[in-house]
């Protein structure tokens, strides 16, 4: 253990950070038709010896970036001037601190920009303390007490579905041959699914070779776009079904784009393409309205997180029998704290963790988060899968490795957040060397 | 009618305004001990010949209302440039264009700061509209189309509680005797309830002087705010019912600080006093968790609303029974828009509008909507009372009026959404003169 320090965090630096996505067609689905994948992005300096920053960052598409900025930098004044070794042995206590500002708190409670903002702000700062540690985060959460973990939750609306001393009791449970998983996981790393095949934007044939060549990568299930037209998907099911056989999972992702009804007949239509499950059928607030799709889709299972708020909407989900399969975000809901809460309700239930990912840096955050799930909390990887996306992975100074369809375990410390300063200087908006030669080119254009 | 015009939204002007409410305890609640009053506040400009501008804002309590005035500023490029003519016409379409944006989208969807943002947009636009039919806004609705107020309502993610035809069907019901309800509210305004007596930080002689006082003044219902601690509740709420009598309703007021088995232990701790409902007992995310107080707490009304995001979050309220009484906002919504979907989704449910107000300026948007709802959609003010605080009403060209306990019916044209150009001037964060002097003098006191 490090000796105690007078070091404090002497500055919060956020950056506007957007890359021009949209001009391919990454990322393009029934919902949204041209991002420009983007980060609102954070970084915790301190005056420690050590030299170590703490970064974070919230994913948007584009459009109010600078707004989510905006957001982490009202955090400001509660983060500057802590103490380091304080920060980094309790972020419980600034996450507490950050949602329970009573007068920011009006901006959600608890959802949207003010609530992404703490994310970006709390995931810095475990990323902070797990580089002290000198462990990657999936390690430091992994080997950390169990109480210790309880501590770090804040269990205000959950009590109804979680209590403090069962989680602790799921947590001890959950401990017993972490060493063996351990092993495991360092040797074969953790399954992965790819959306990089099913964009919306892409064409059969681009669809097929991508699919093919998925499975020829190692992955055991793929992932498709729907919800624009029934008949293009229907052609596009077939086309993706033929290509991957019968024995790959074929997962579908609506992105929020049916009412309650529609998701019900438009999922009954794909049936017969074998979908293993219907993702985000409709709107993300609707818990009532994902039970009611589960209970008239059923095989075909029901997922959703990617927007999902916090963890009393994911407690609702759960005690509604909504879900089949709950996709955390890491940078979506406050963060690492809020995240261990979410793991352990979906623990309690019974419901398998698959993390949404992709976008800019989500796959380098949520490993850390499947991980401790698999070494320290379920024991298990069955019908447990993290999303993979090939995108923007060569910004970050840690990228994921991936590895015959699994991702390899980071061993690097720290939560893998930190983007490289080159990648962080081109694509700041709209200052940055990238957007700077395009704002000129299209001068050049107009004029 | 007016002949056609060629005049265009020329400006979208936004001001951070804070009122420093927080120094006399105004306001204080088991949730926010230290308000600020704030609007983030926006200015639709023309070009047409009438001078009229829209005026709009989003309610919040300090911290943050820069944040809230920098989202507005992310919708200006949807709004500069549109036909003033199709506006007014037509704002749904400005509505469900700002909804739309798919990069803003990722924001909420539908909730938080972006979406309160467009509900100041969109809330600024009906001002004008009205403005320009020379109308207040209440008499805009009760005298429109049924079928073109249905043309203003996105019913994504509401079919399967209420379709386009159930809601005109409501409306042209609604419609039938209005005349009669027109004349009579005119005559004898709207019931409102206060809650000026009933500030956390108040004590029990205030709380008892203003008790009195509401009851002289002609309300027949108060409402305290609880939740901080049972044994001051207790008190306070004796003294309170002491103060009143028996023949007024008591509602109770815990902004969310309960989880719910604490809700219900509490609010049946708190029965002996006959409290009419109980208000935000716990999140406002939290549907299933209201379900469940309400079942255990009866006869005690549910009431909840002023955190609840948007119409997807009432539809489920309503549709698992675990409301008694809905309090929409007018500002926390996407704007009028979906506040007609709101009052559509409670008529066909049969649940009482007890609009949330007070803070700064709801008192005068929400009385607008109630007296729709009134004239011509639910024809009753029967359990219906429009919140009523004593707050800041001086800094609005167009106040709200009170007598005997009931909210005069506006006659100016226009939402009631202006505020005095020497307001704005005064509290503008930082630089208006009140907080310039302020900053100043902090300073010399520092010194």
């Amino acid at each position: 253990m490090a000796p105690p320090t007078t070091a404090r965090v002497t500055a919060v630096e956020t950056h506007d950070i957007r890359f021009p996505t949209s001009r391919d067609l990454d990322g393009s689905d029934a919902m949204n038709p041209d991002p420009d994948y983007s980060a609102a992005y954070v970084v915790l300096r301190t005056d420690a010896a050590d030299g170590h920053e703490g970064h974070g960052f919230t994913f948007t598409i584009g459009r109010g970036n600078d707004v989510q900025v905006a957001a982490i930098e009202a955090l400001r004044a509660h983060v500057v001037g802590r103490s380091v070794d304080a920060l980094c042995a309790d972020p419980g206590t600034l996450s507490r601190d950050l949602i329970g500002d009573s007068q920011l708190r009006w901006l959600g409670p608890e959802k949207g920009v003010m609530h992404m903002a703490i994310g970006a702000v709390v995931n810095a700062a475990w990323d902070l303390a797990a580089k002290r540690a000198d462990k990657p985060l999936w390690r430091l959460l992994a080997e950390a007490d169990p109480a210790w973990l309880v501590s770090q939750i804040d269990f205000r609306y959950l009590t109804d579905a979680l209590t403090p001393d069962e989680a602790l009791a799921l947590l001890v449970h959950g401990r017993e041959g972490a060493a063996e998983r351990t092993a495991h996981l360092l040797e074969r790393g953790y399954p992965a699914y790819t959306t990089s095949a099913g964009w919306l934007g892409y064409d059969d044939e681009k669809l097929t070779r991508l699919a093919v060549r998925a499975v020829a990568d190692g992955f055991r299930q793929i992932k498709l776009k729907v919800g624009a037209d029934l008949a293009d998907d229907v052609r596009r099911c077939r086309a993706a079904r033929a290509a991957v056989g019968p024995g790959i999972r074929l997962a579908i992702d609506a992105n929020q784009r049916w009412d309650v009804d529609e998701a019900i007949r438009w999922t009954r239509a794909l049936a017969e393409f074998d979908p293993y499950w219907i993702e985000e059928p409709t709107s993300p607030d609707d818990i009532l309205g994902h039970a009611a799709v589960r209970r008239a889709v059923a095989p075909v299972k029901v997922a959703t997180g990617e927007h999902v708020h916090n963890r009393v909407v994911f407690k609702q989900l759960l005690q509604a029998g909504a879900l089949d399969v709950l996709q955390l975000d890491a940078a979506r809901v406050g963060g690492v704290n809020e995240n261990l809460a979410i793991l352990l309700l979906a623990a309690k239930f019974g419901v398998p963790v698959c993390p949404h990912a992709g976008g800019v840096g989500l796959c380098e955050l949520v490993q850390h988060l499947s991980m401790f799930d698999h070494v320290a909390l379920t024991g298990t990887t069955e019908d447990r899968v993290i999303e993979y996306v090939d995108h923007l992975h060569d910004h970050f100074l840690d990228p994921v490795v991936m590895r015959a369809g699994h991702y390899a375990a980071p061993t690097a410390p720290g939560f893998s957040a930190a983007m490289r300063p080159e990648s962080i200087e081109r694509y700041t908006y709209p200052g940055g060397t990238f957007w700077a030669a395009d704002l000129a080119a299209r001068k050049e254009n107009e004029a």
